[in-house]
């Protein structure tokens, strides 16, 4: 049996990332989010580059965010991404942003990636051989 | 009884905003989403501004996108605003993005805002009243 | 002899272009610029597309802006790109951005960029032959 | 007599920010800049807050960038912000980034700011009481 696997990011805010009403603009979570998912590829060896090179790009399909409370200027935001298994040809992930001066929870999010395969962007329905392999490998069960 | 409030607006997109697959990279429809819904702000008399000299800020509370097909540099986008009425004290709109060569839908999404007050930032839990006389000025009936 | 070559584009200001002294921050006029660029491209045929059709790409080698004066949230920028001719293998703009209200010049710059054959980025020393005929055919004579 | 003044800091290049040439995008050395001259105001107690708590905000008034080589998705650059003393009213930084596999320089550029009062953006034309006090205390004699 699997733990969760998950990996974290820290995001120094930008001035550059702050709106009119001196919080982050929404959308910029999405870039957050992604910080914190490519670290997991890194440390789990399930990057945009590994994926790549067996063949396959993983494009988003779909992706949300809760917000909470507002992040400022300065401040340093935990960034967490925590895989989620499915038996779909698909890899999902939850995140997790919390203020790291007191580890509020200040944003939720999730996003779903599909399997294409890298030369035609032919939609992959069945779990790609490295995809089930690298589940077996971390641990995961079915 | 009203018929659908919605705005749309173009957008061409941007070699900036097509990553190293050559499509749009998926967090940039959040900014479209945006100039959507700013399109409907300055049609509709809703927009930033009209809300802030009301005494209100409205900031997102949960956006998500659905992304359908891929958008390339310089194809035109169709993305259109359409409210939806909801007796909270909320302002809530879909999104449909459209490939303009073809009309082809190739993305969806939604956002949500809260009324917080503009000096303290107090969340505003019942109708702010300007809000309940804009719905009567364009048509909506509850 | 040829008369100026410039195109101009309109930029609305977003929102989340506004940093929280309320003005656009300074690096998203880089992206004006390039809106600017891509209208002269589409406007005299030296766009992205058409010069990668030729066999080459044409990266960013240097770029400058001046600040005069700020843009706010949803003030209209006219942005001008100039083409400015150089006997050297290199395409060469500067810029004006107006606040379109009262057309005060709010923002200068300029940008160079050189030849790189598409295939293996080699940068290319010469004139390219399309770049030539492009010259010879916008009416641009040595 | 001060030795040189100057902060680094390490950007992973994120996917978000490759085009479709597989190379960061030009416009966004701006925000490897703001990102090397904050981390200077951290170090050195000139950031933004700062300013702004003596009765200040600092706008870019000129940036500038020169690219030598591209950087691509996943590379790591280390960005450093260089205090480039003036006797007048500004802040000028020079910034050097260069690919951290290498160390080879792969960018350089120049950032200036002025000082407006925080209140009314009027311009202030002679050095600040205490931008002279913080000159003085990091050791630049005139």
């Amino acid at each position: 049996m699997h733990s969760t696997l998950k990996s974290s990011t820290e995001v120094i805010i930008r001035f550059s990332e702050v709106d009119s009403l001196t919080i982050v603009w929404h959308g910029h979570y999405i870039k957050y989010f992604e910080d914190a998912r490519e670290k997991f590829g890194r440390d789990y060896g399930l990057g945009y580059l590994d994926v790549y090179n067996y063949g396959f790009v993983t494009p988003i399909v779909k992706v949300e965010c809760d917000f909470k409370k507002p992040l400022k200027y300065g401040e340093k935001a935990i960034v967490e991404a925590i895989y989620v298994n499915t038996p779909a040809a698909k890899i999902h992930f939850r995140f997790k942003v919390y203020n790291a001066a007191n580890m509020e929870l200040v944003a939720t999010g999730s996003s779903t990636q599909v399997f294409l395969t890298r030369e035609n962007f032919e939609l992959y329905l069945t779990i790609p051989d490295f995809y089930a392999a690298w589940k077996k490998k971390v641990g995961i069960k079915e």
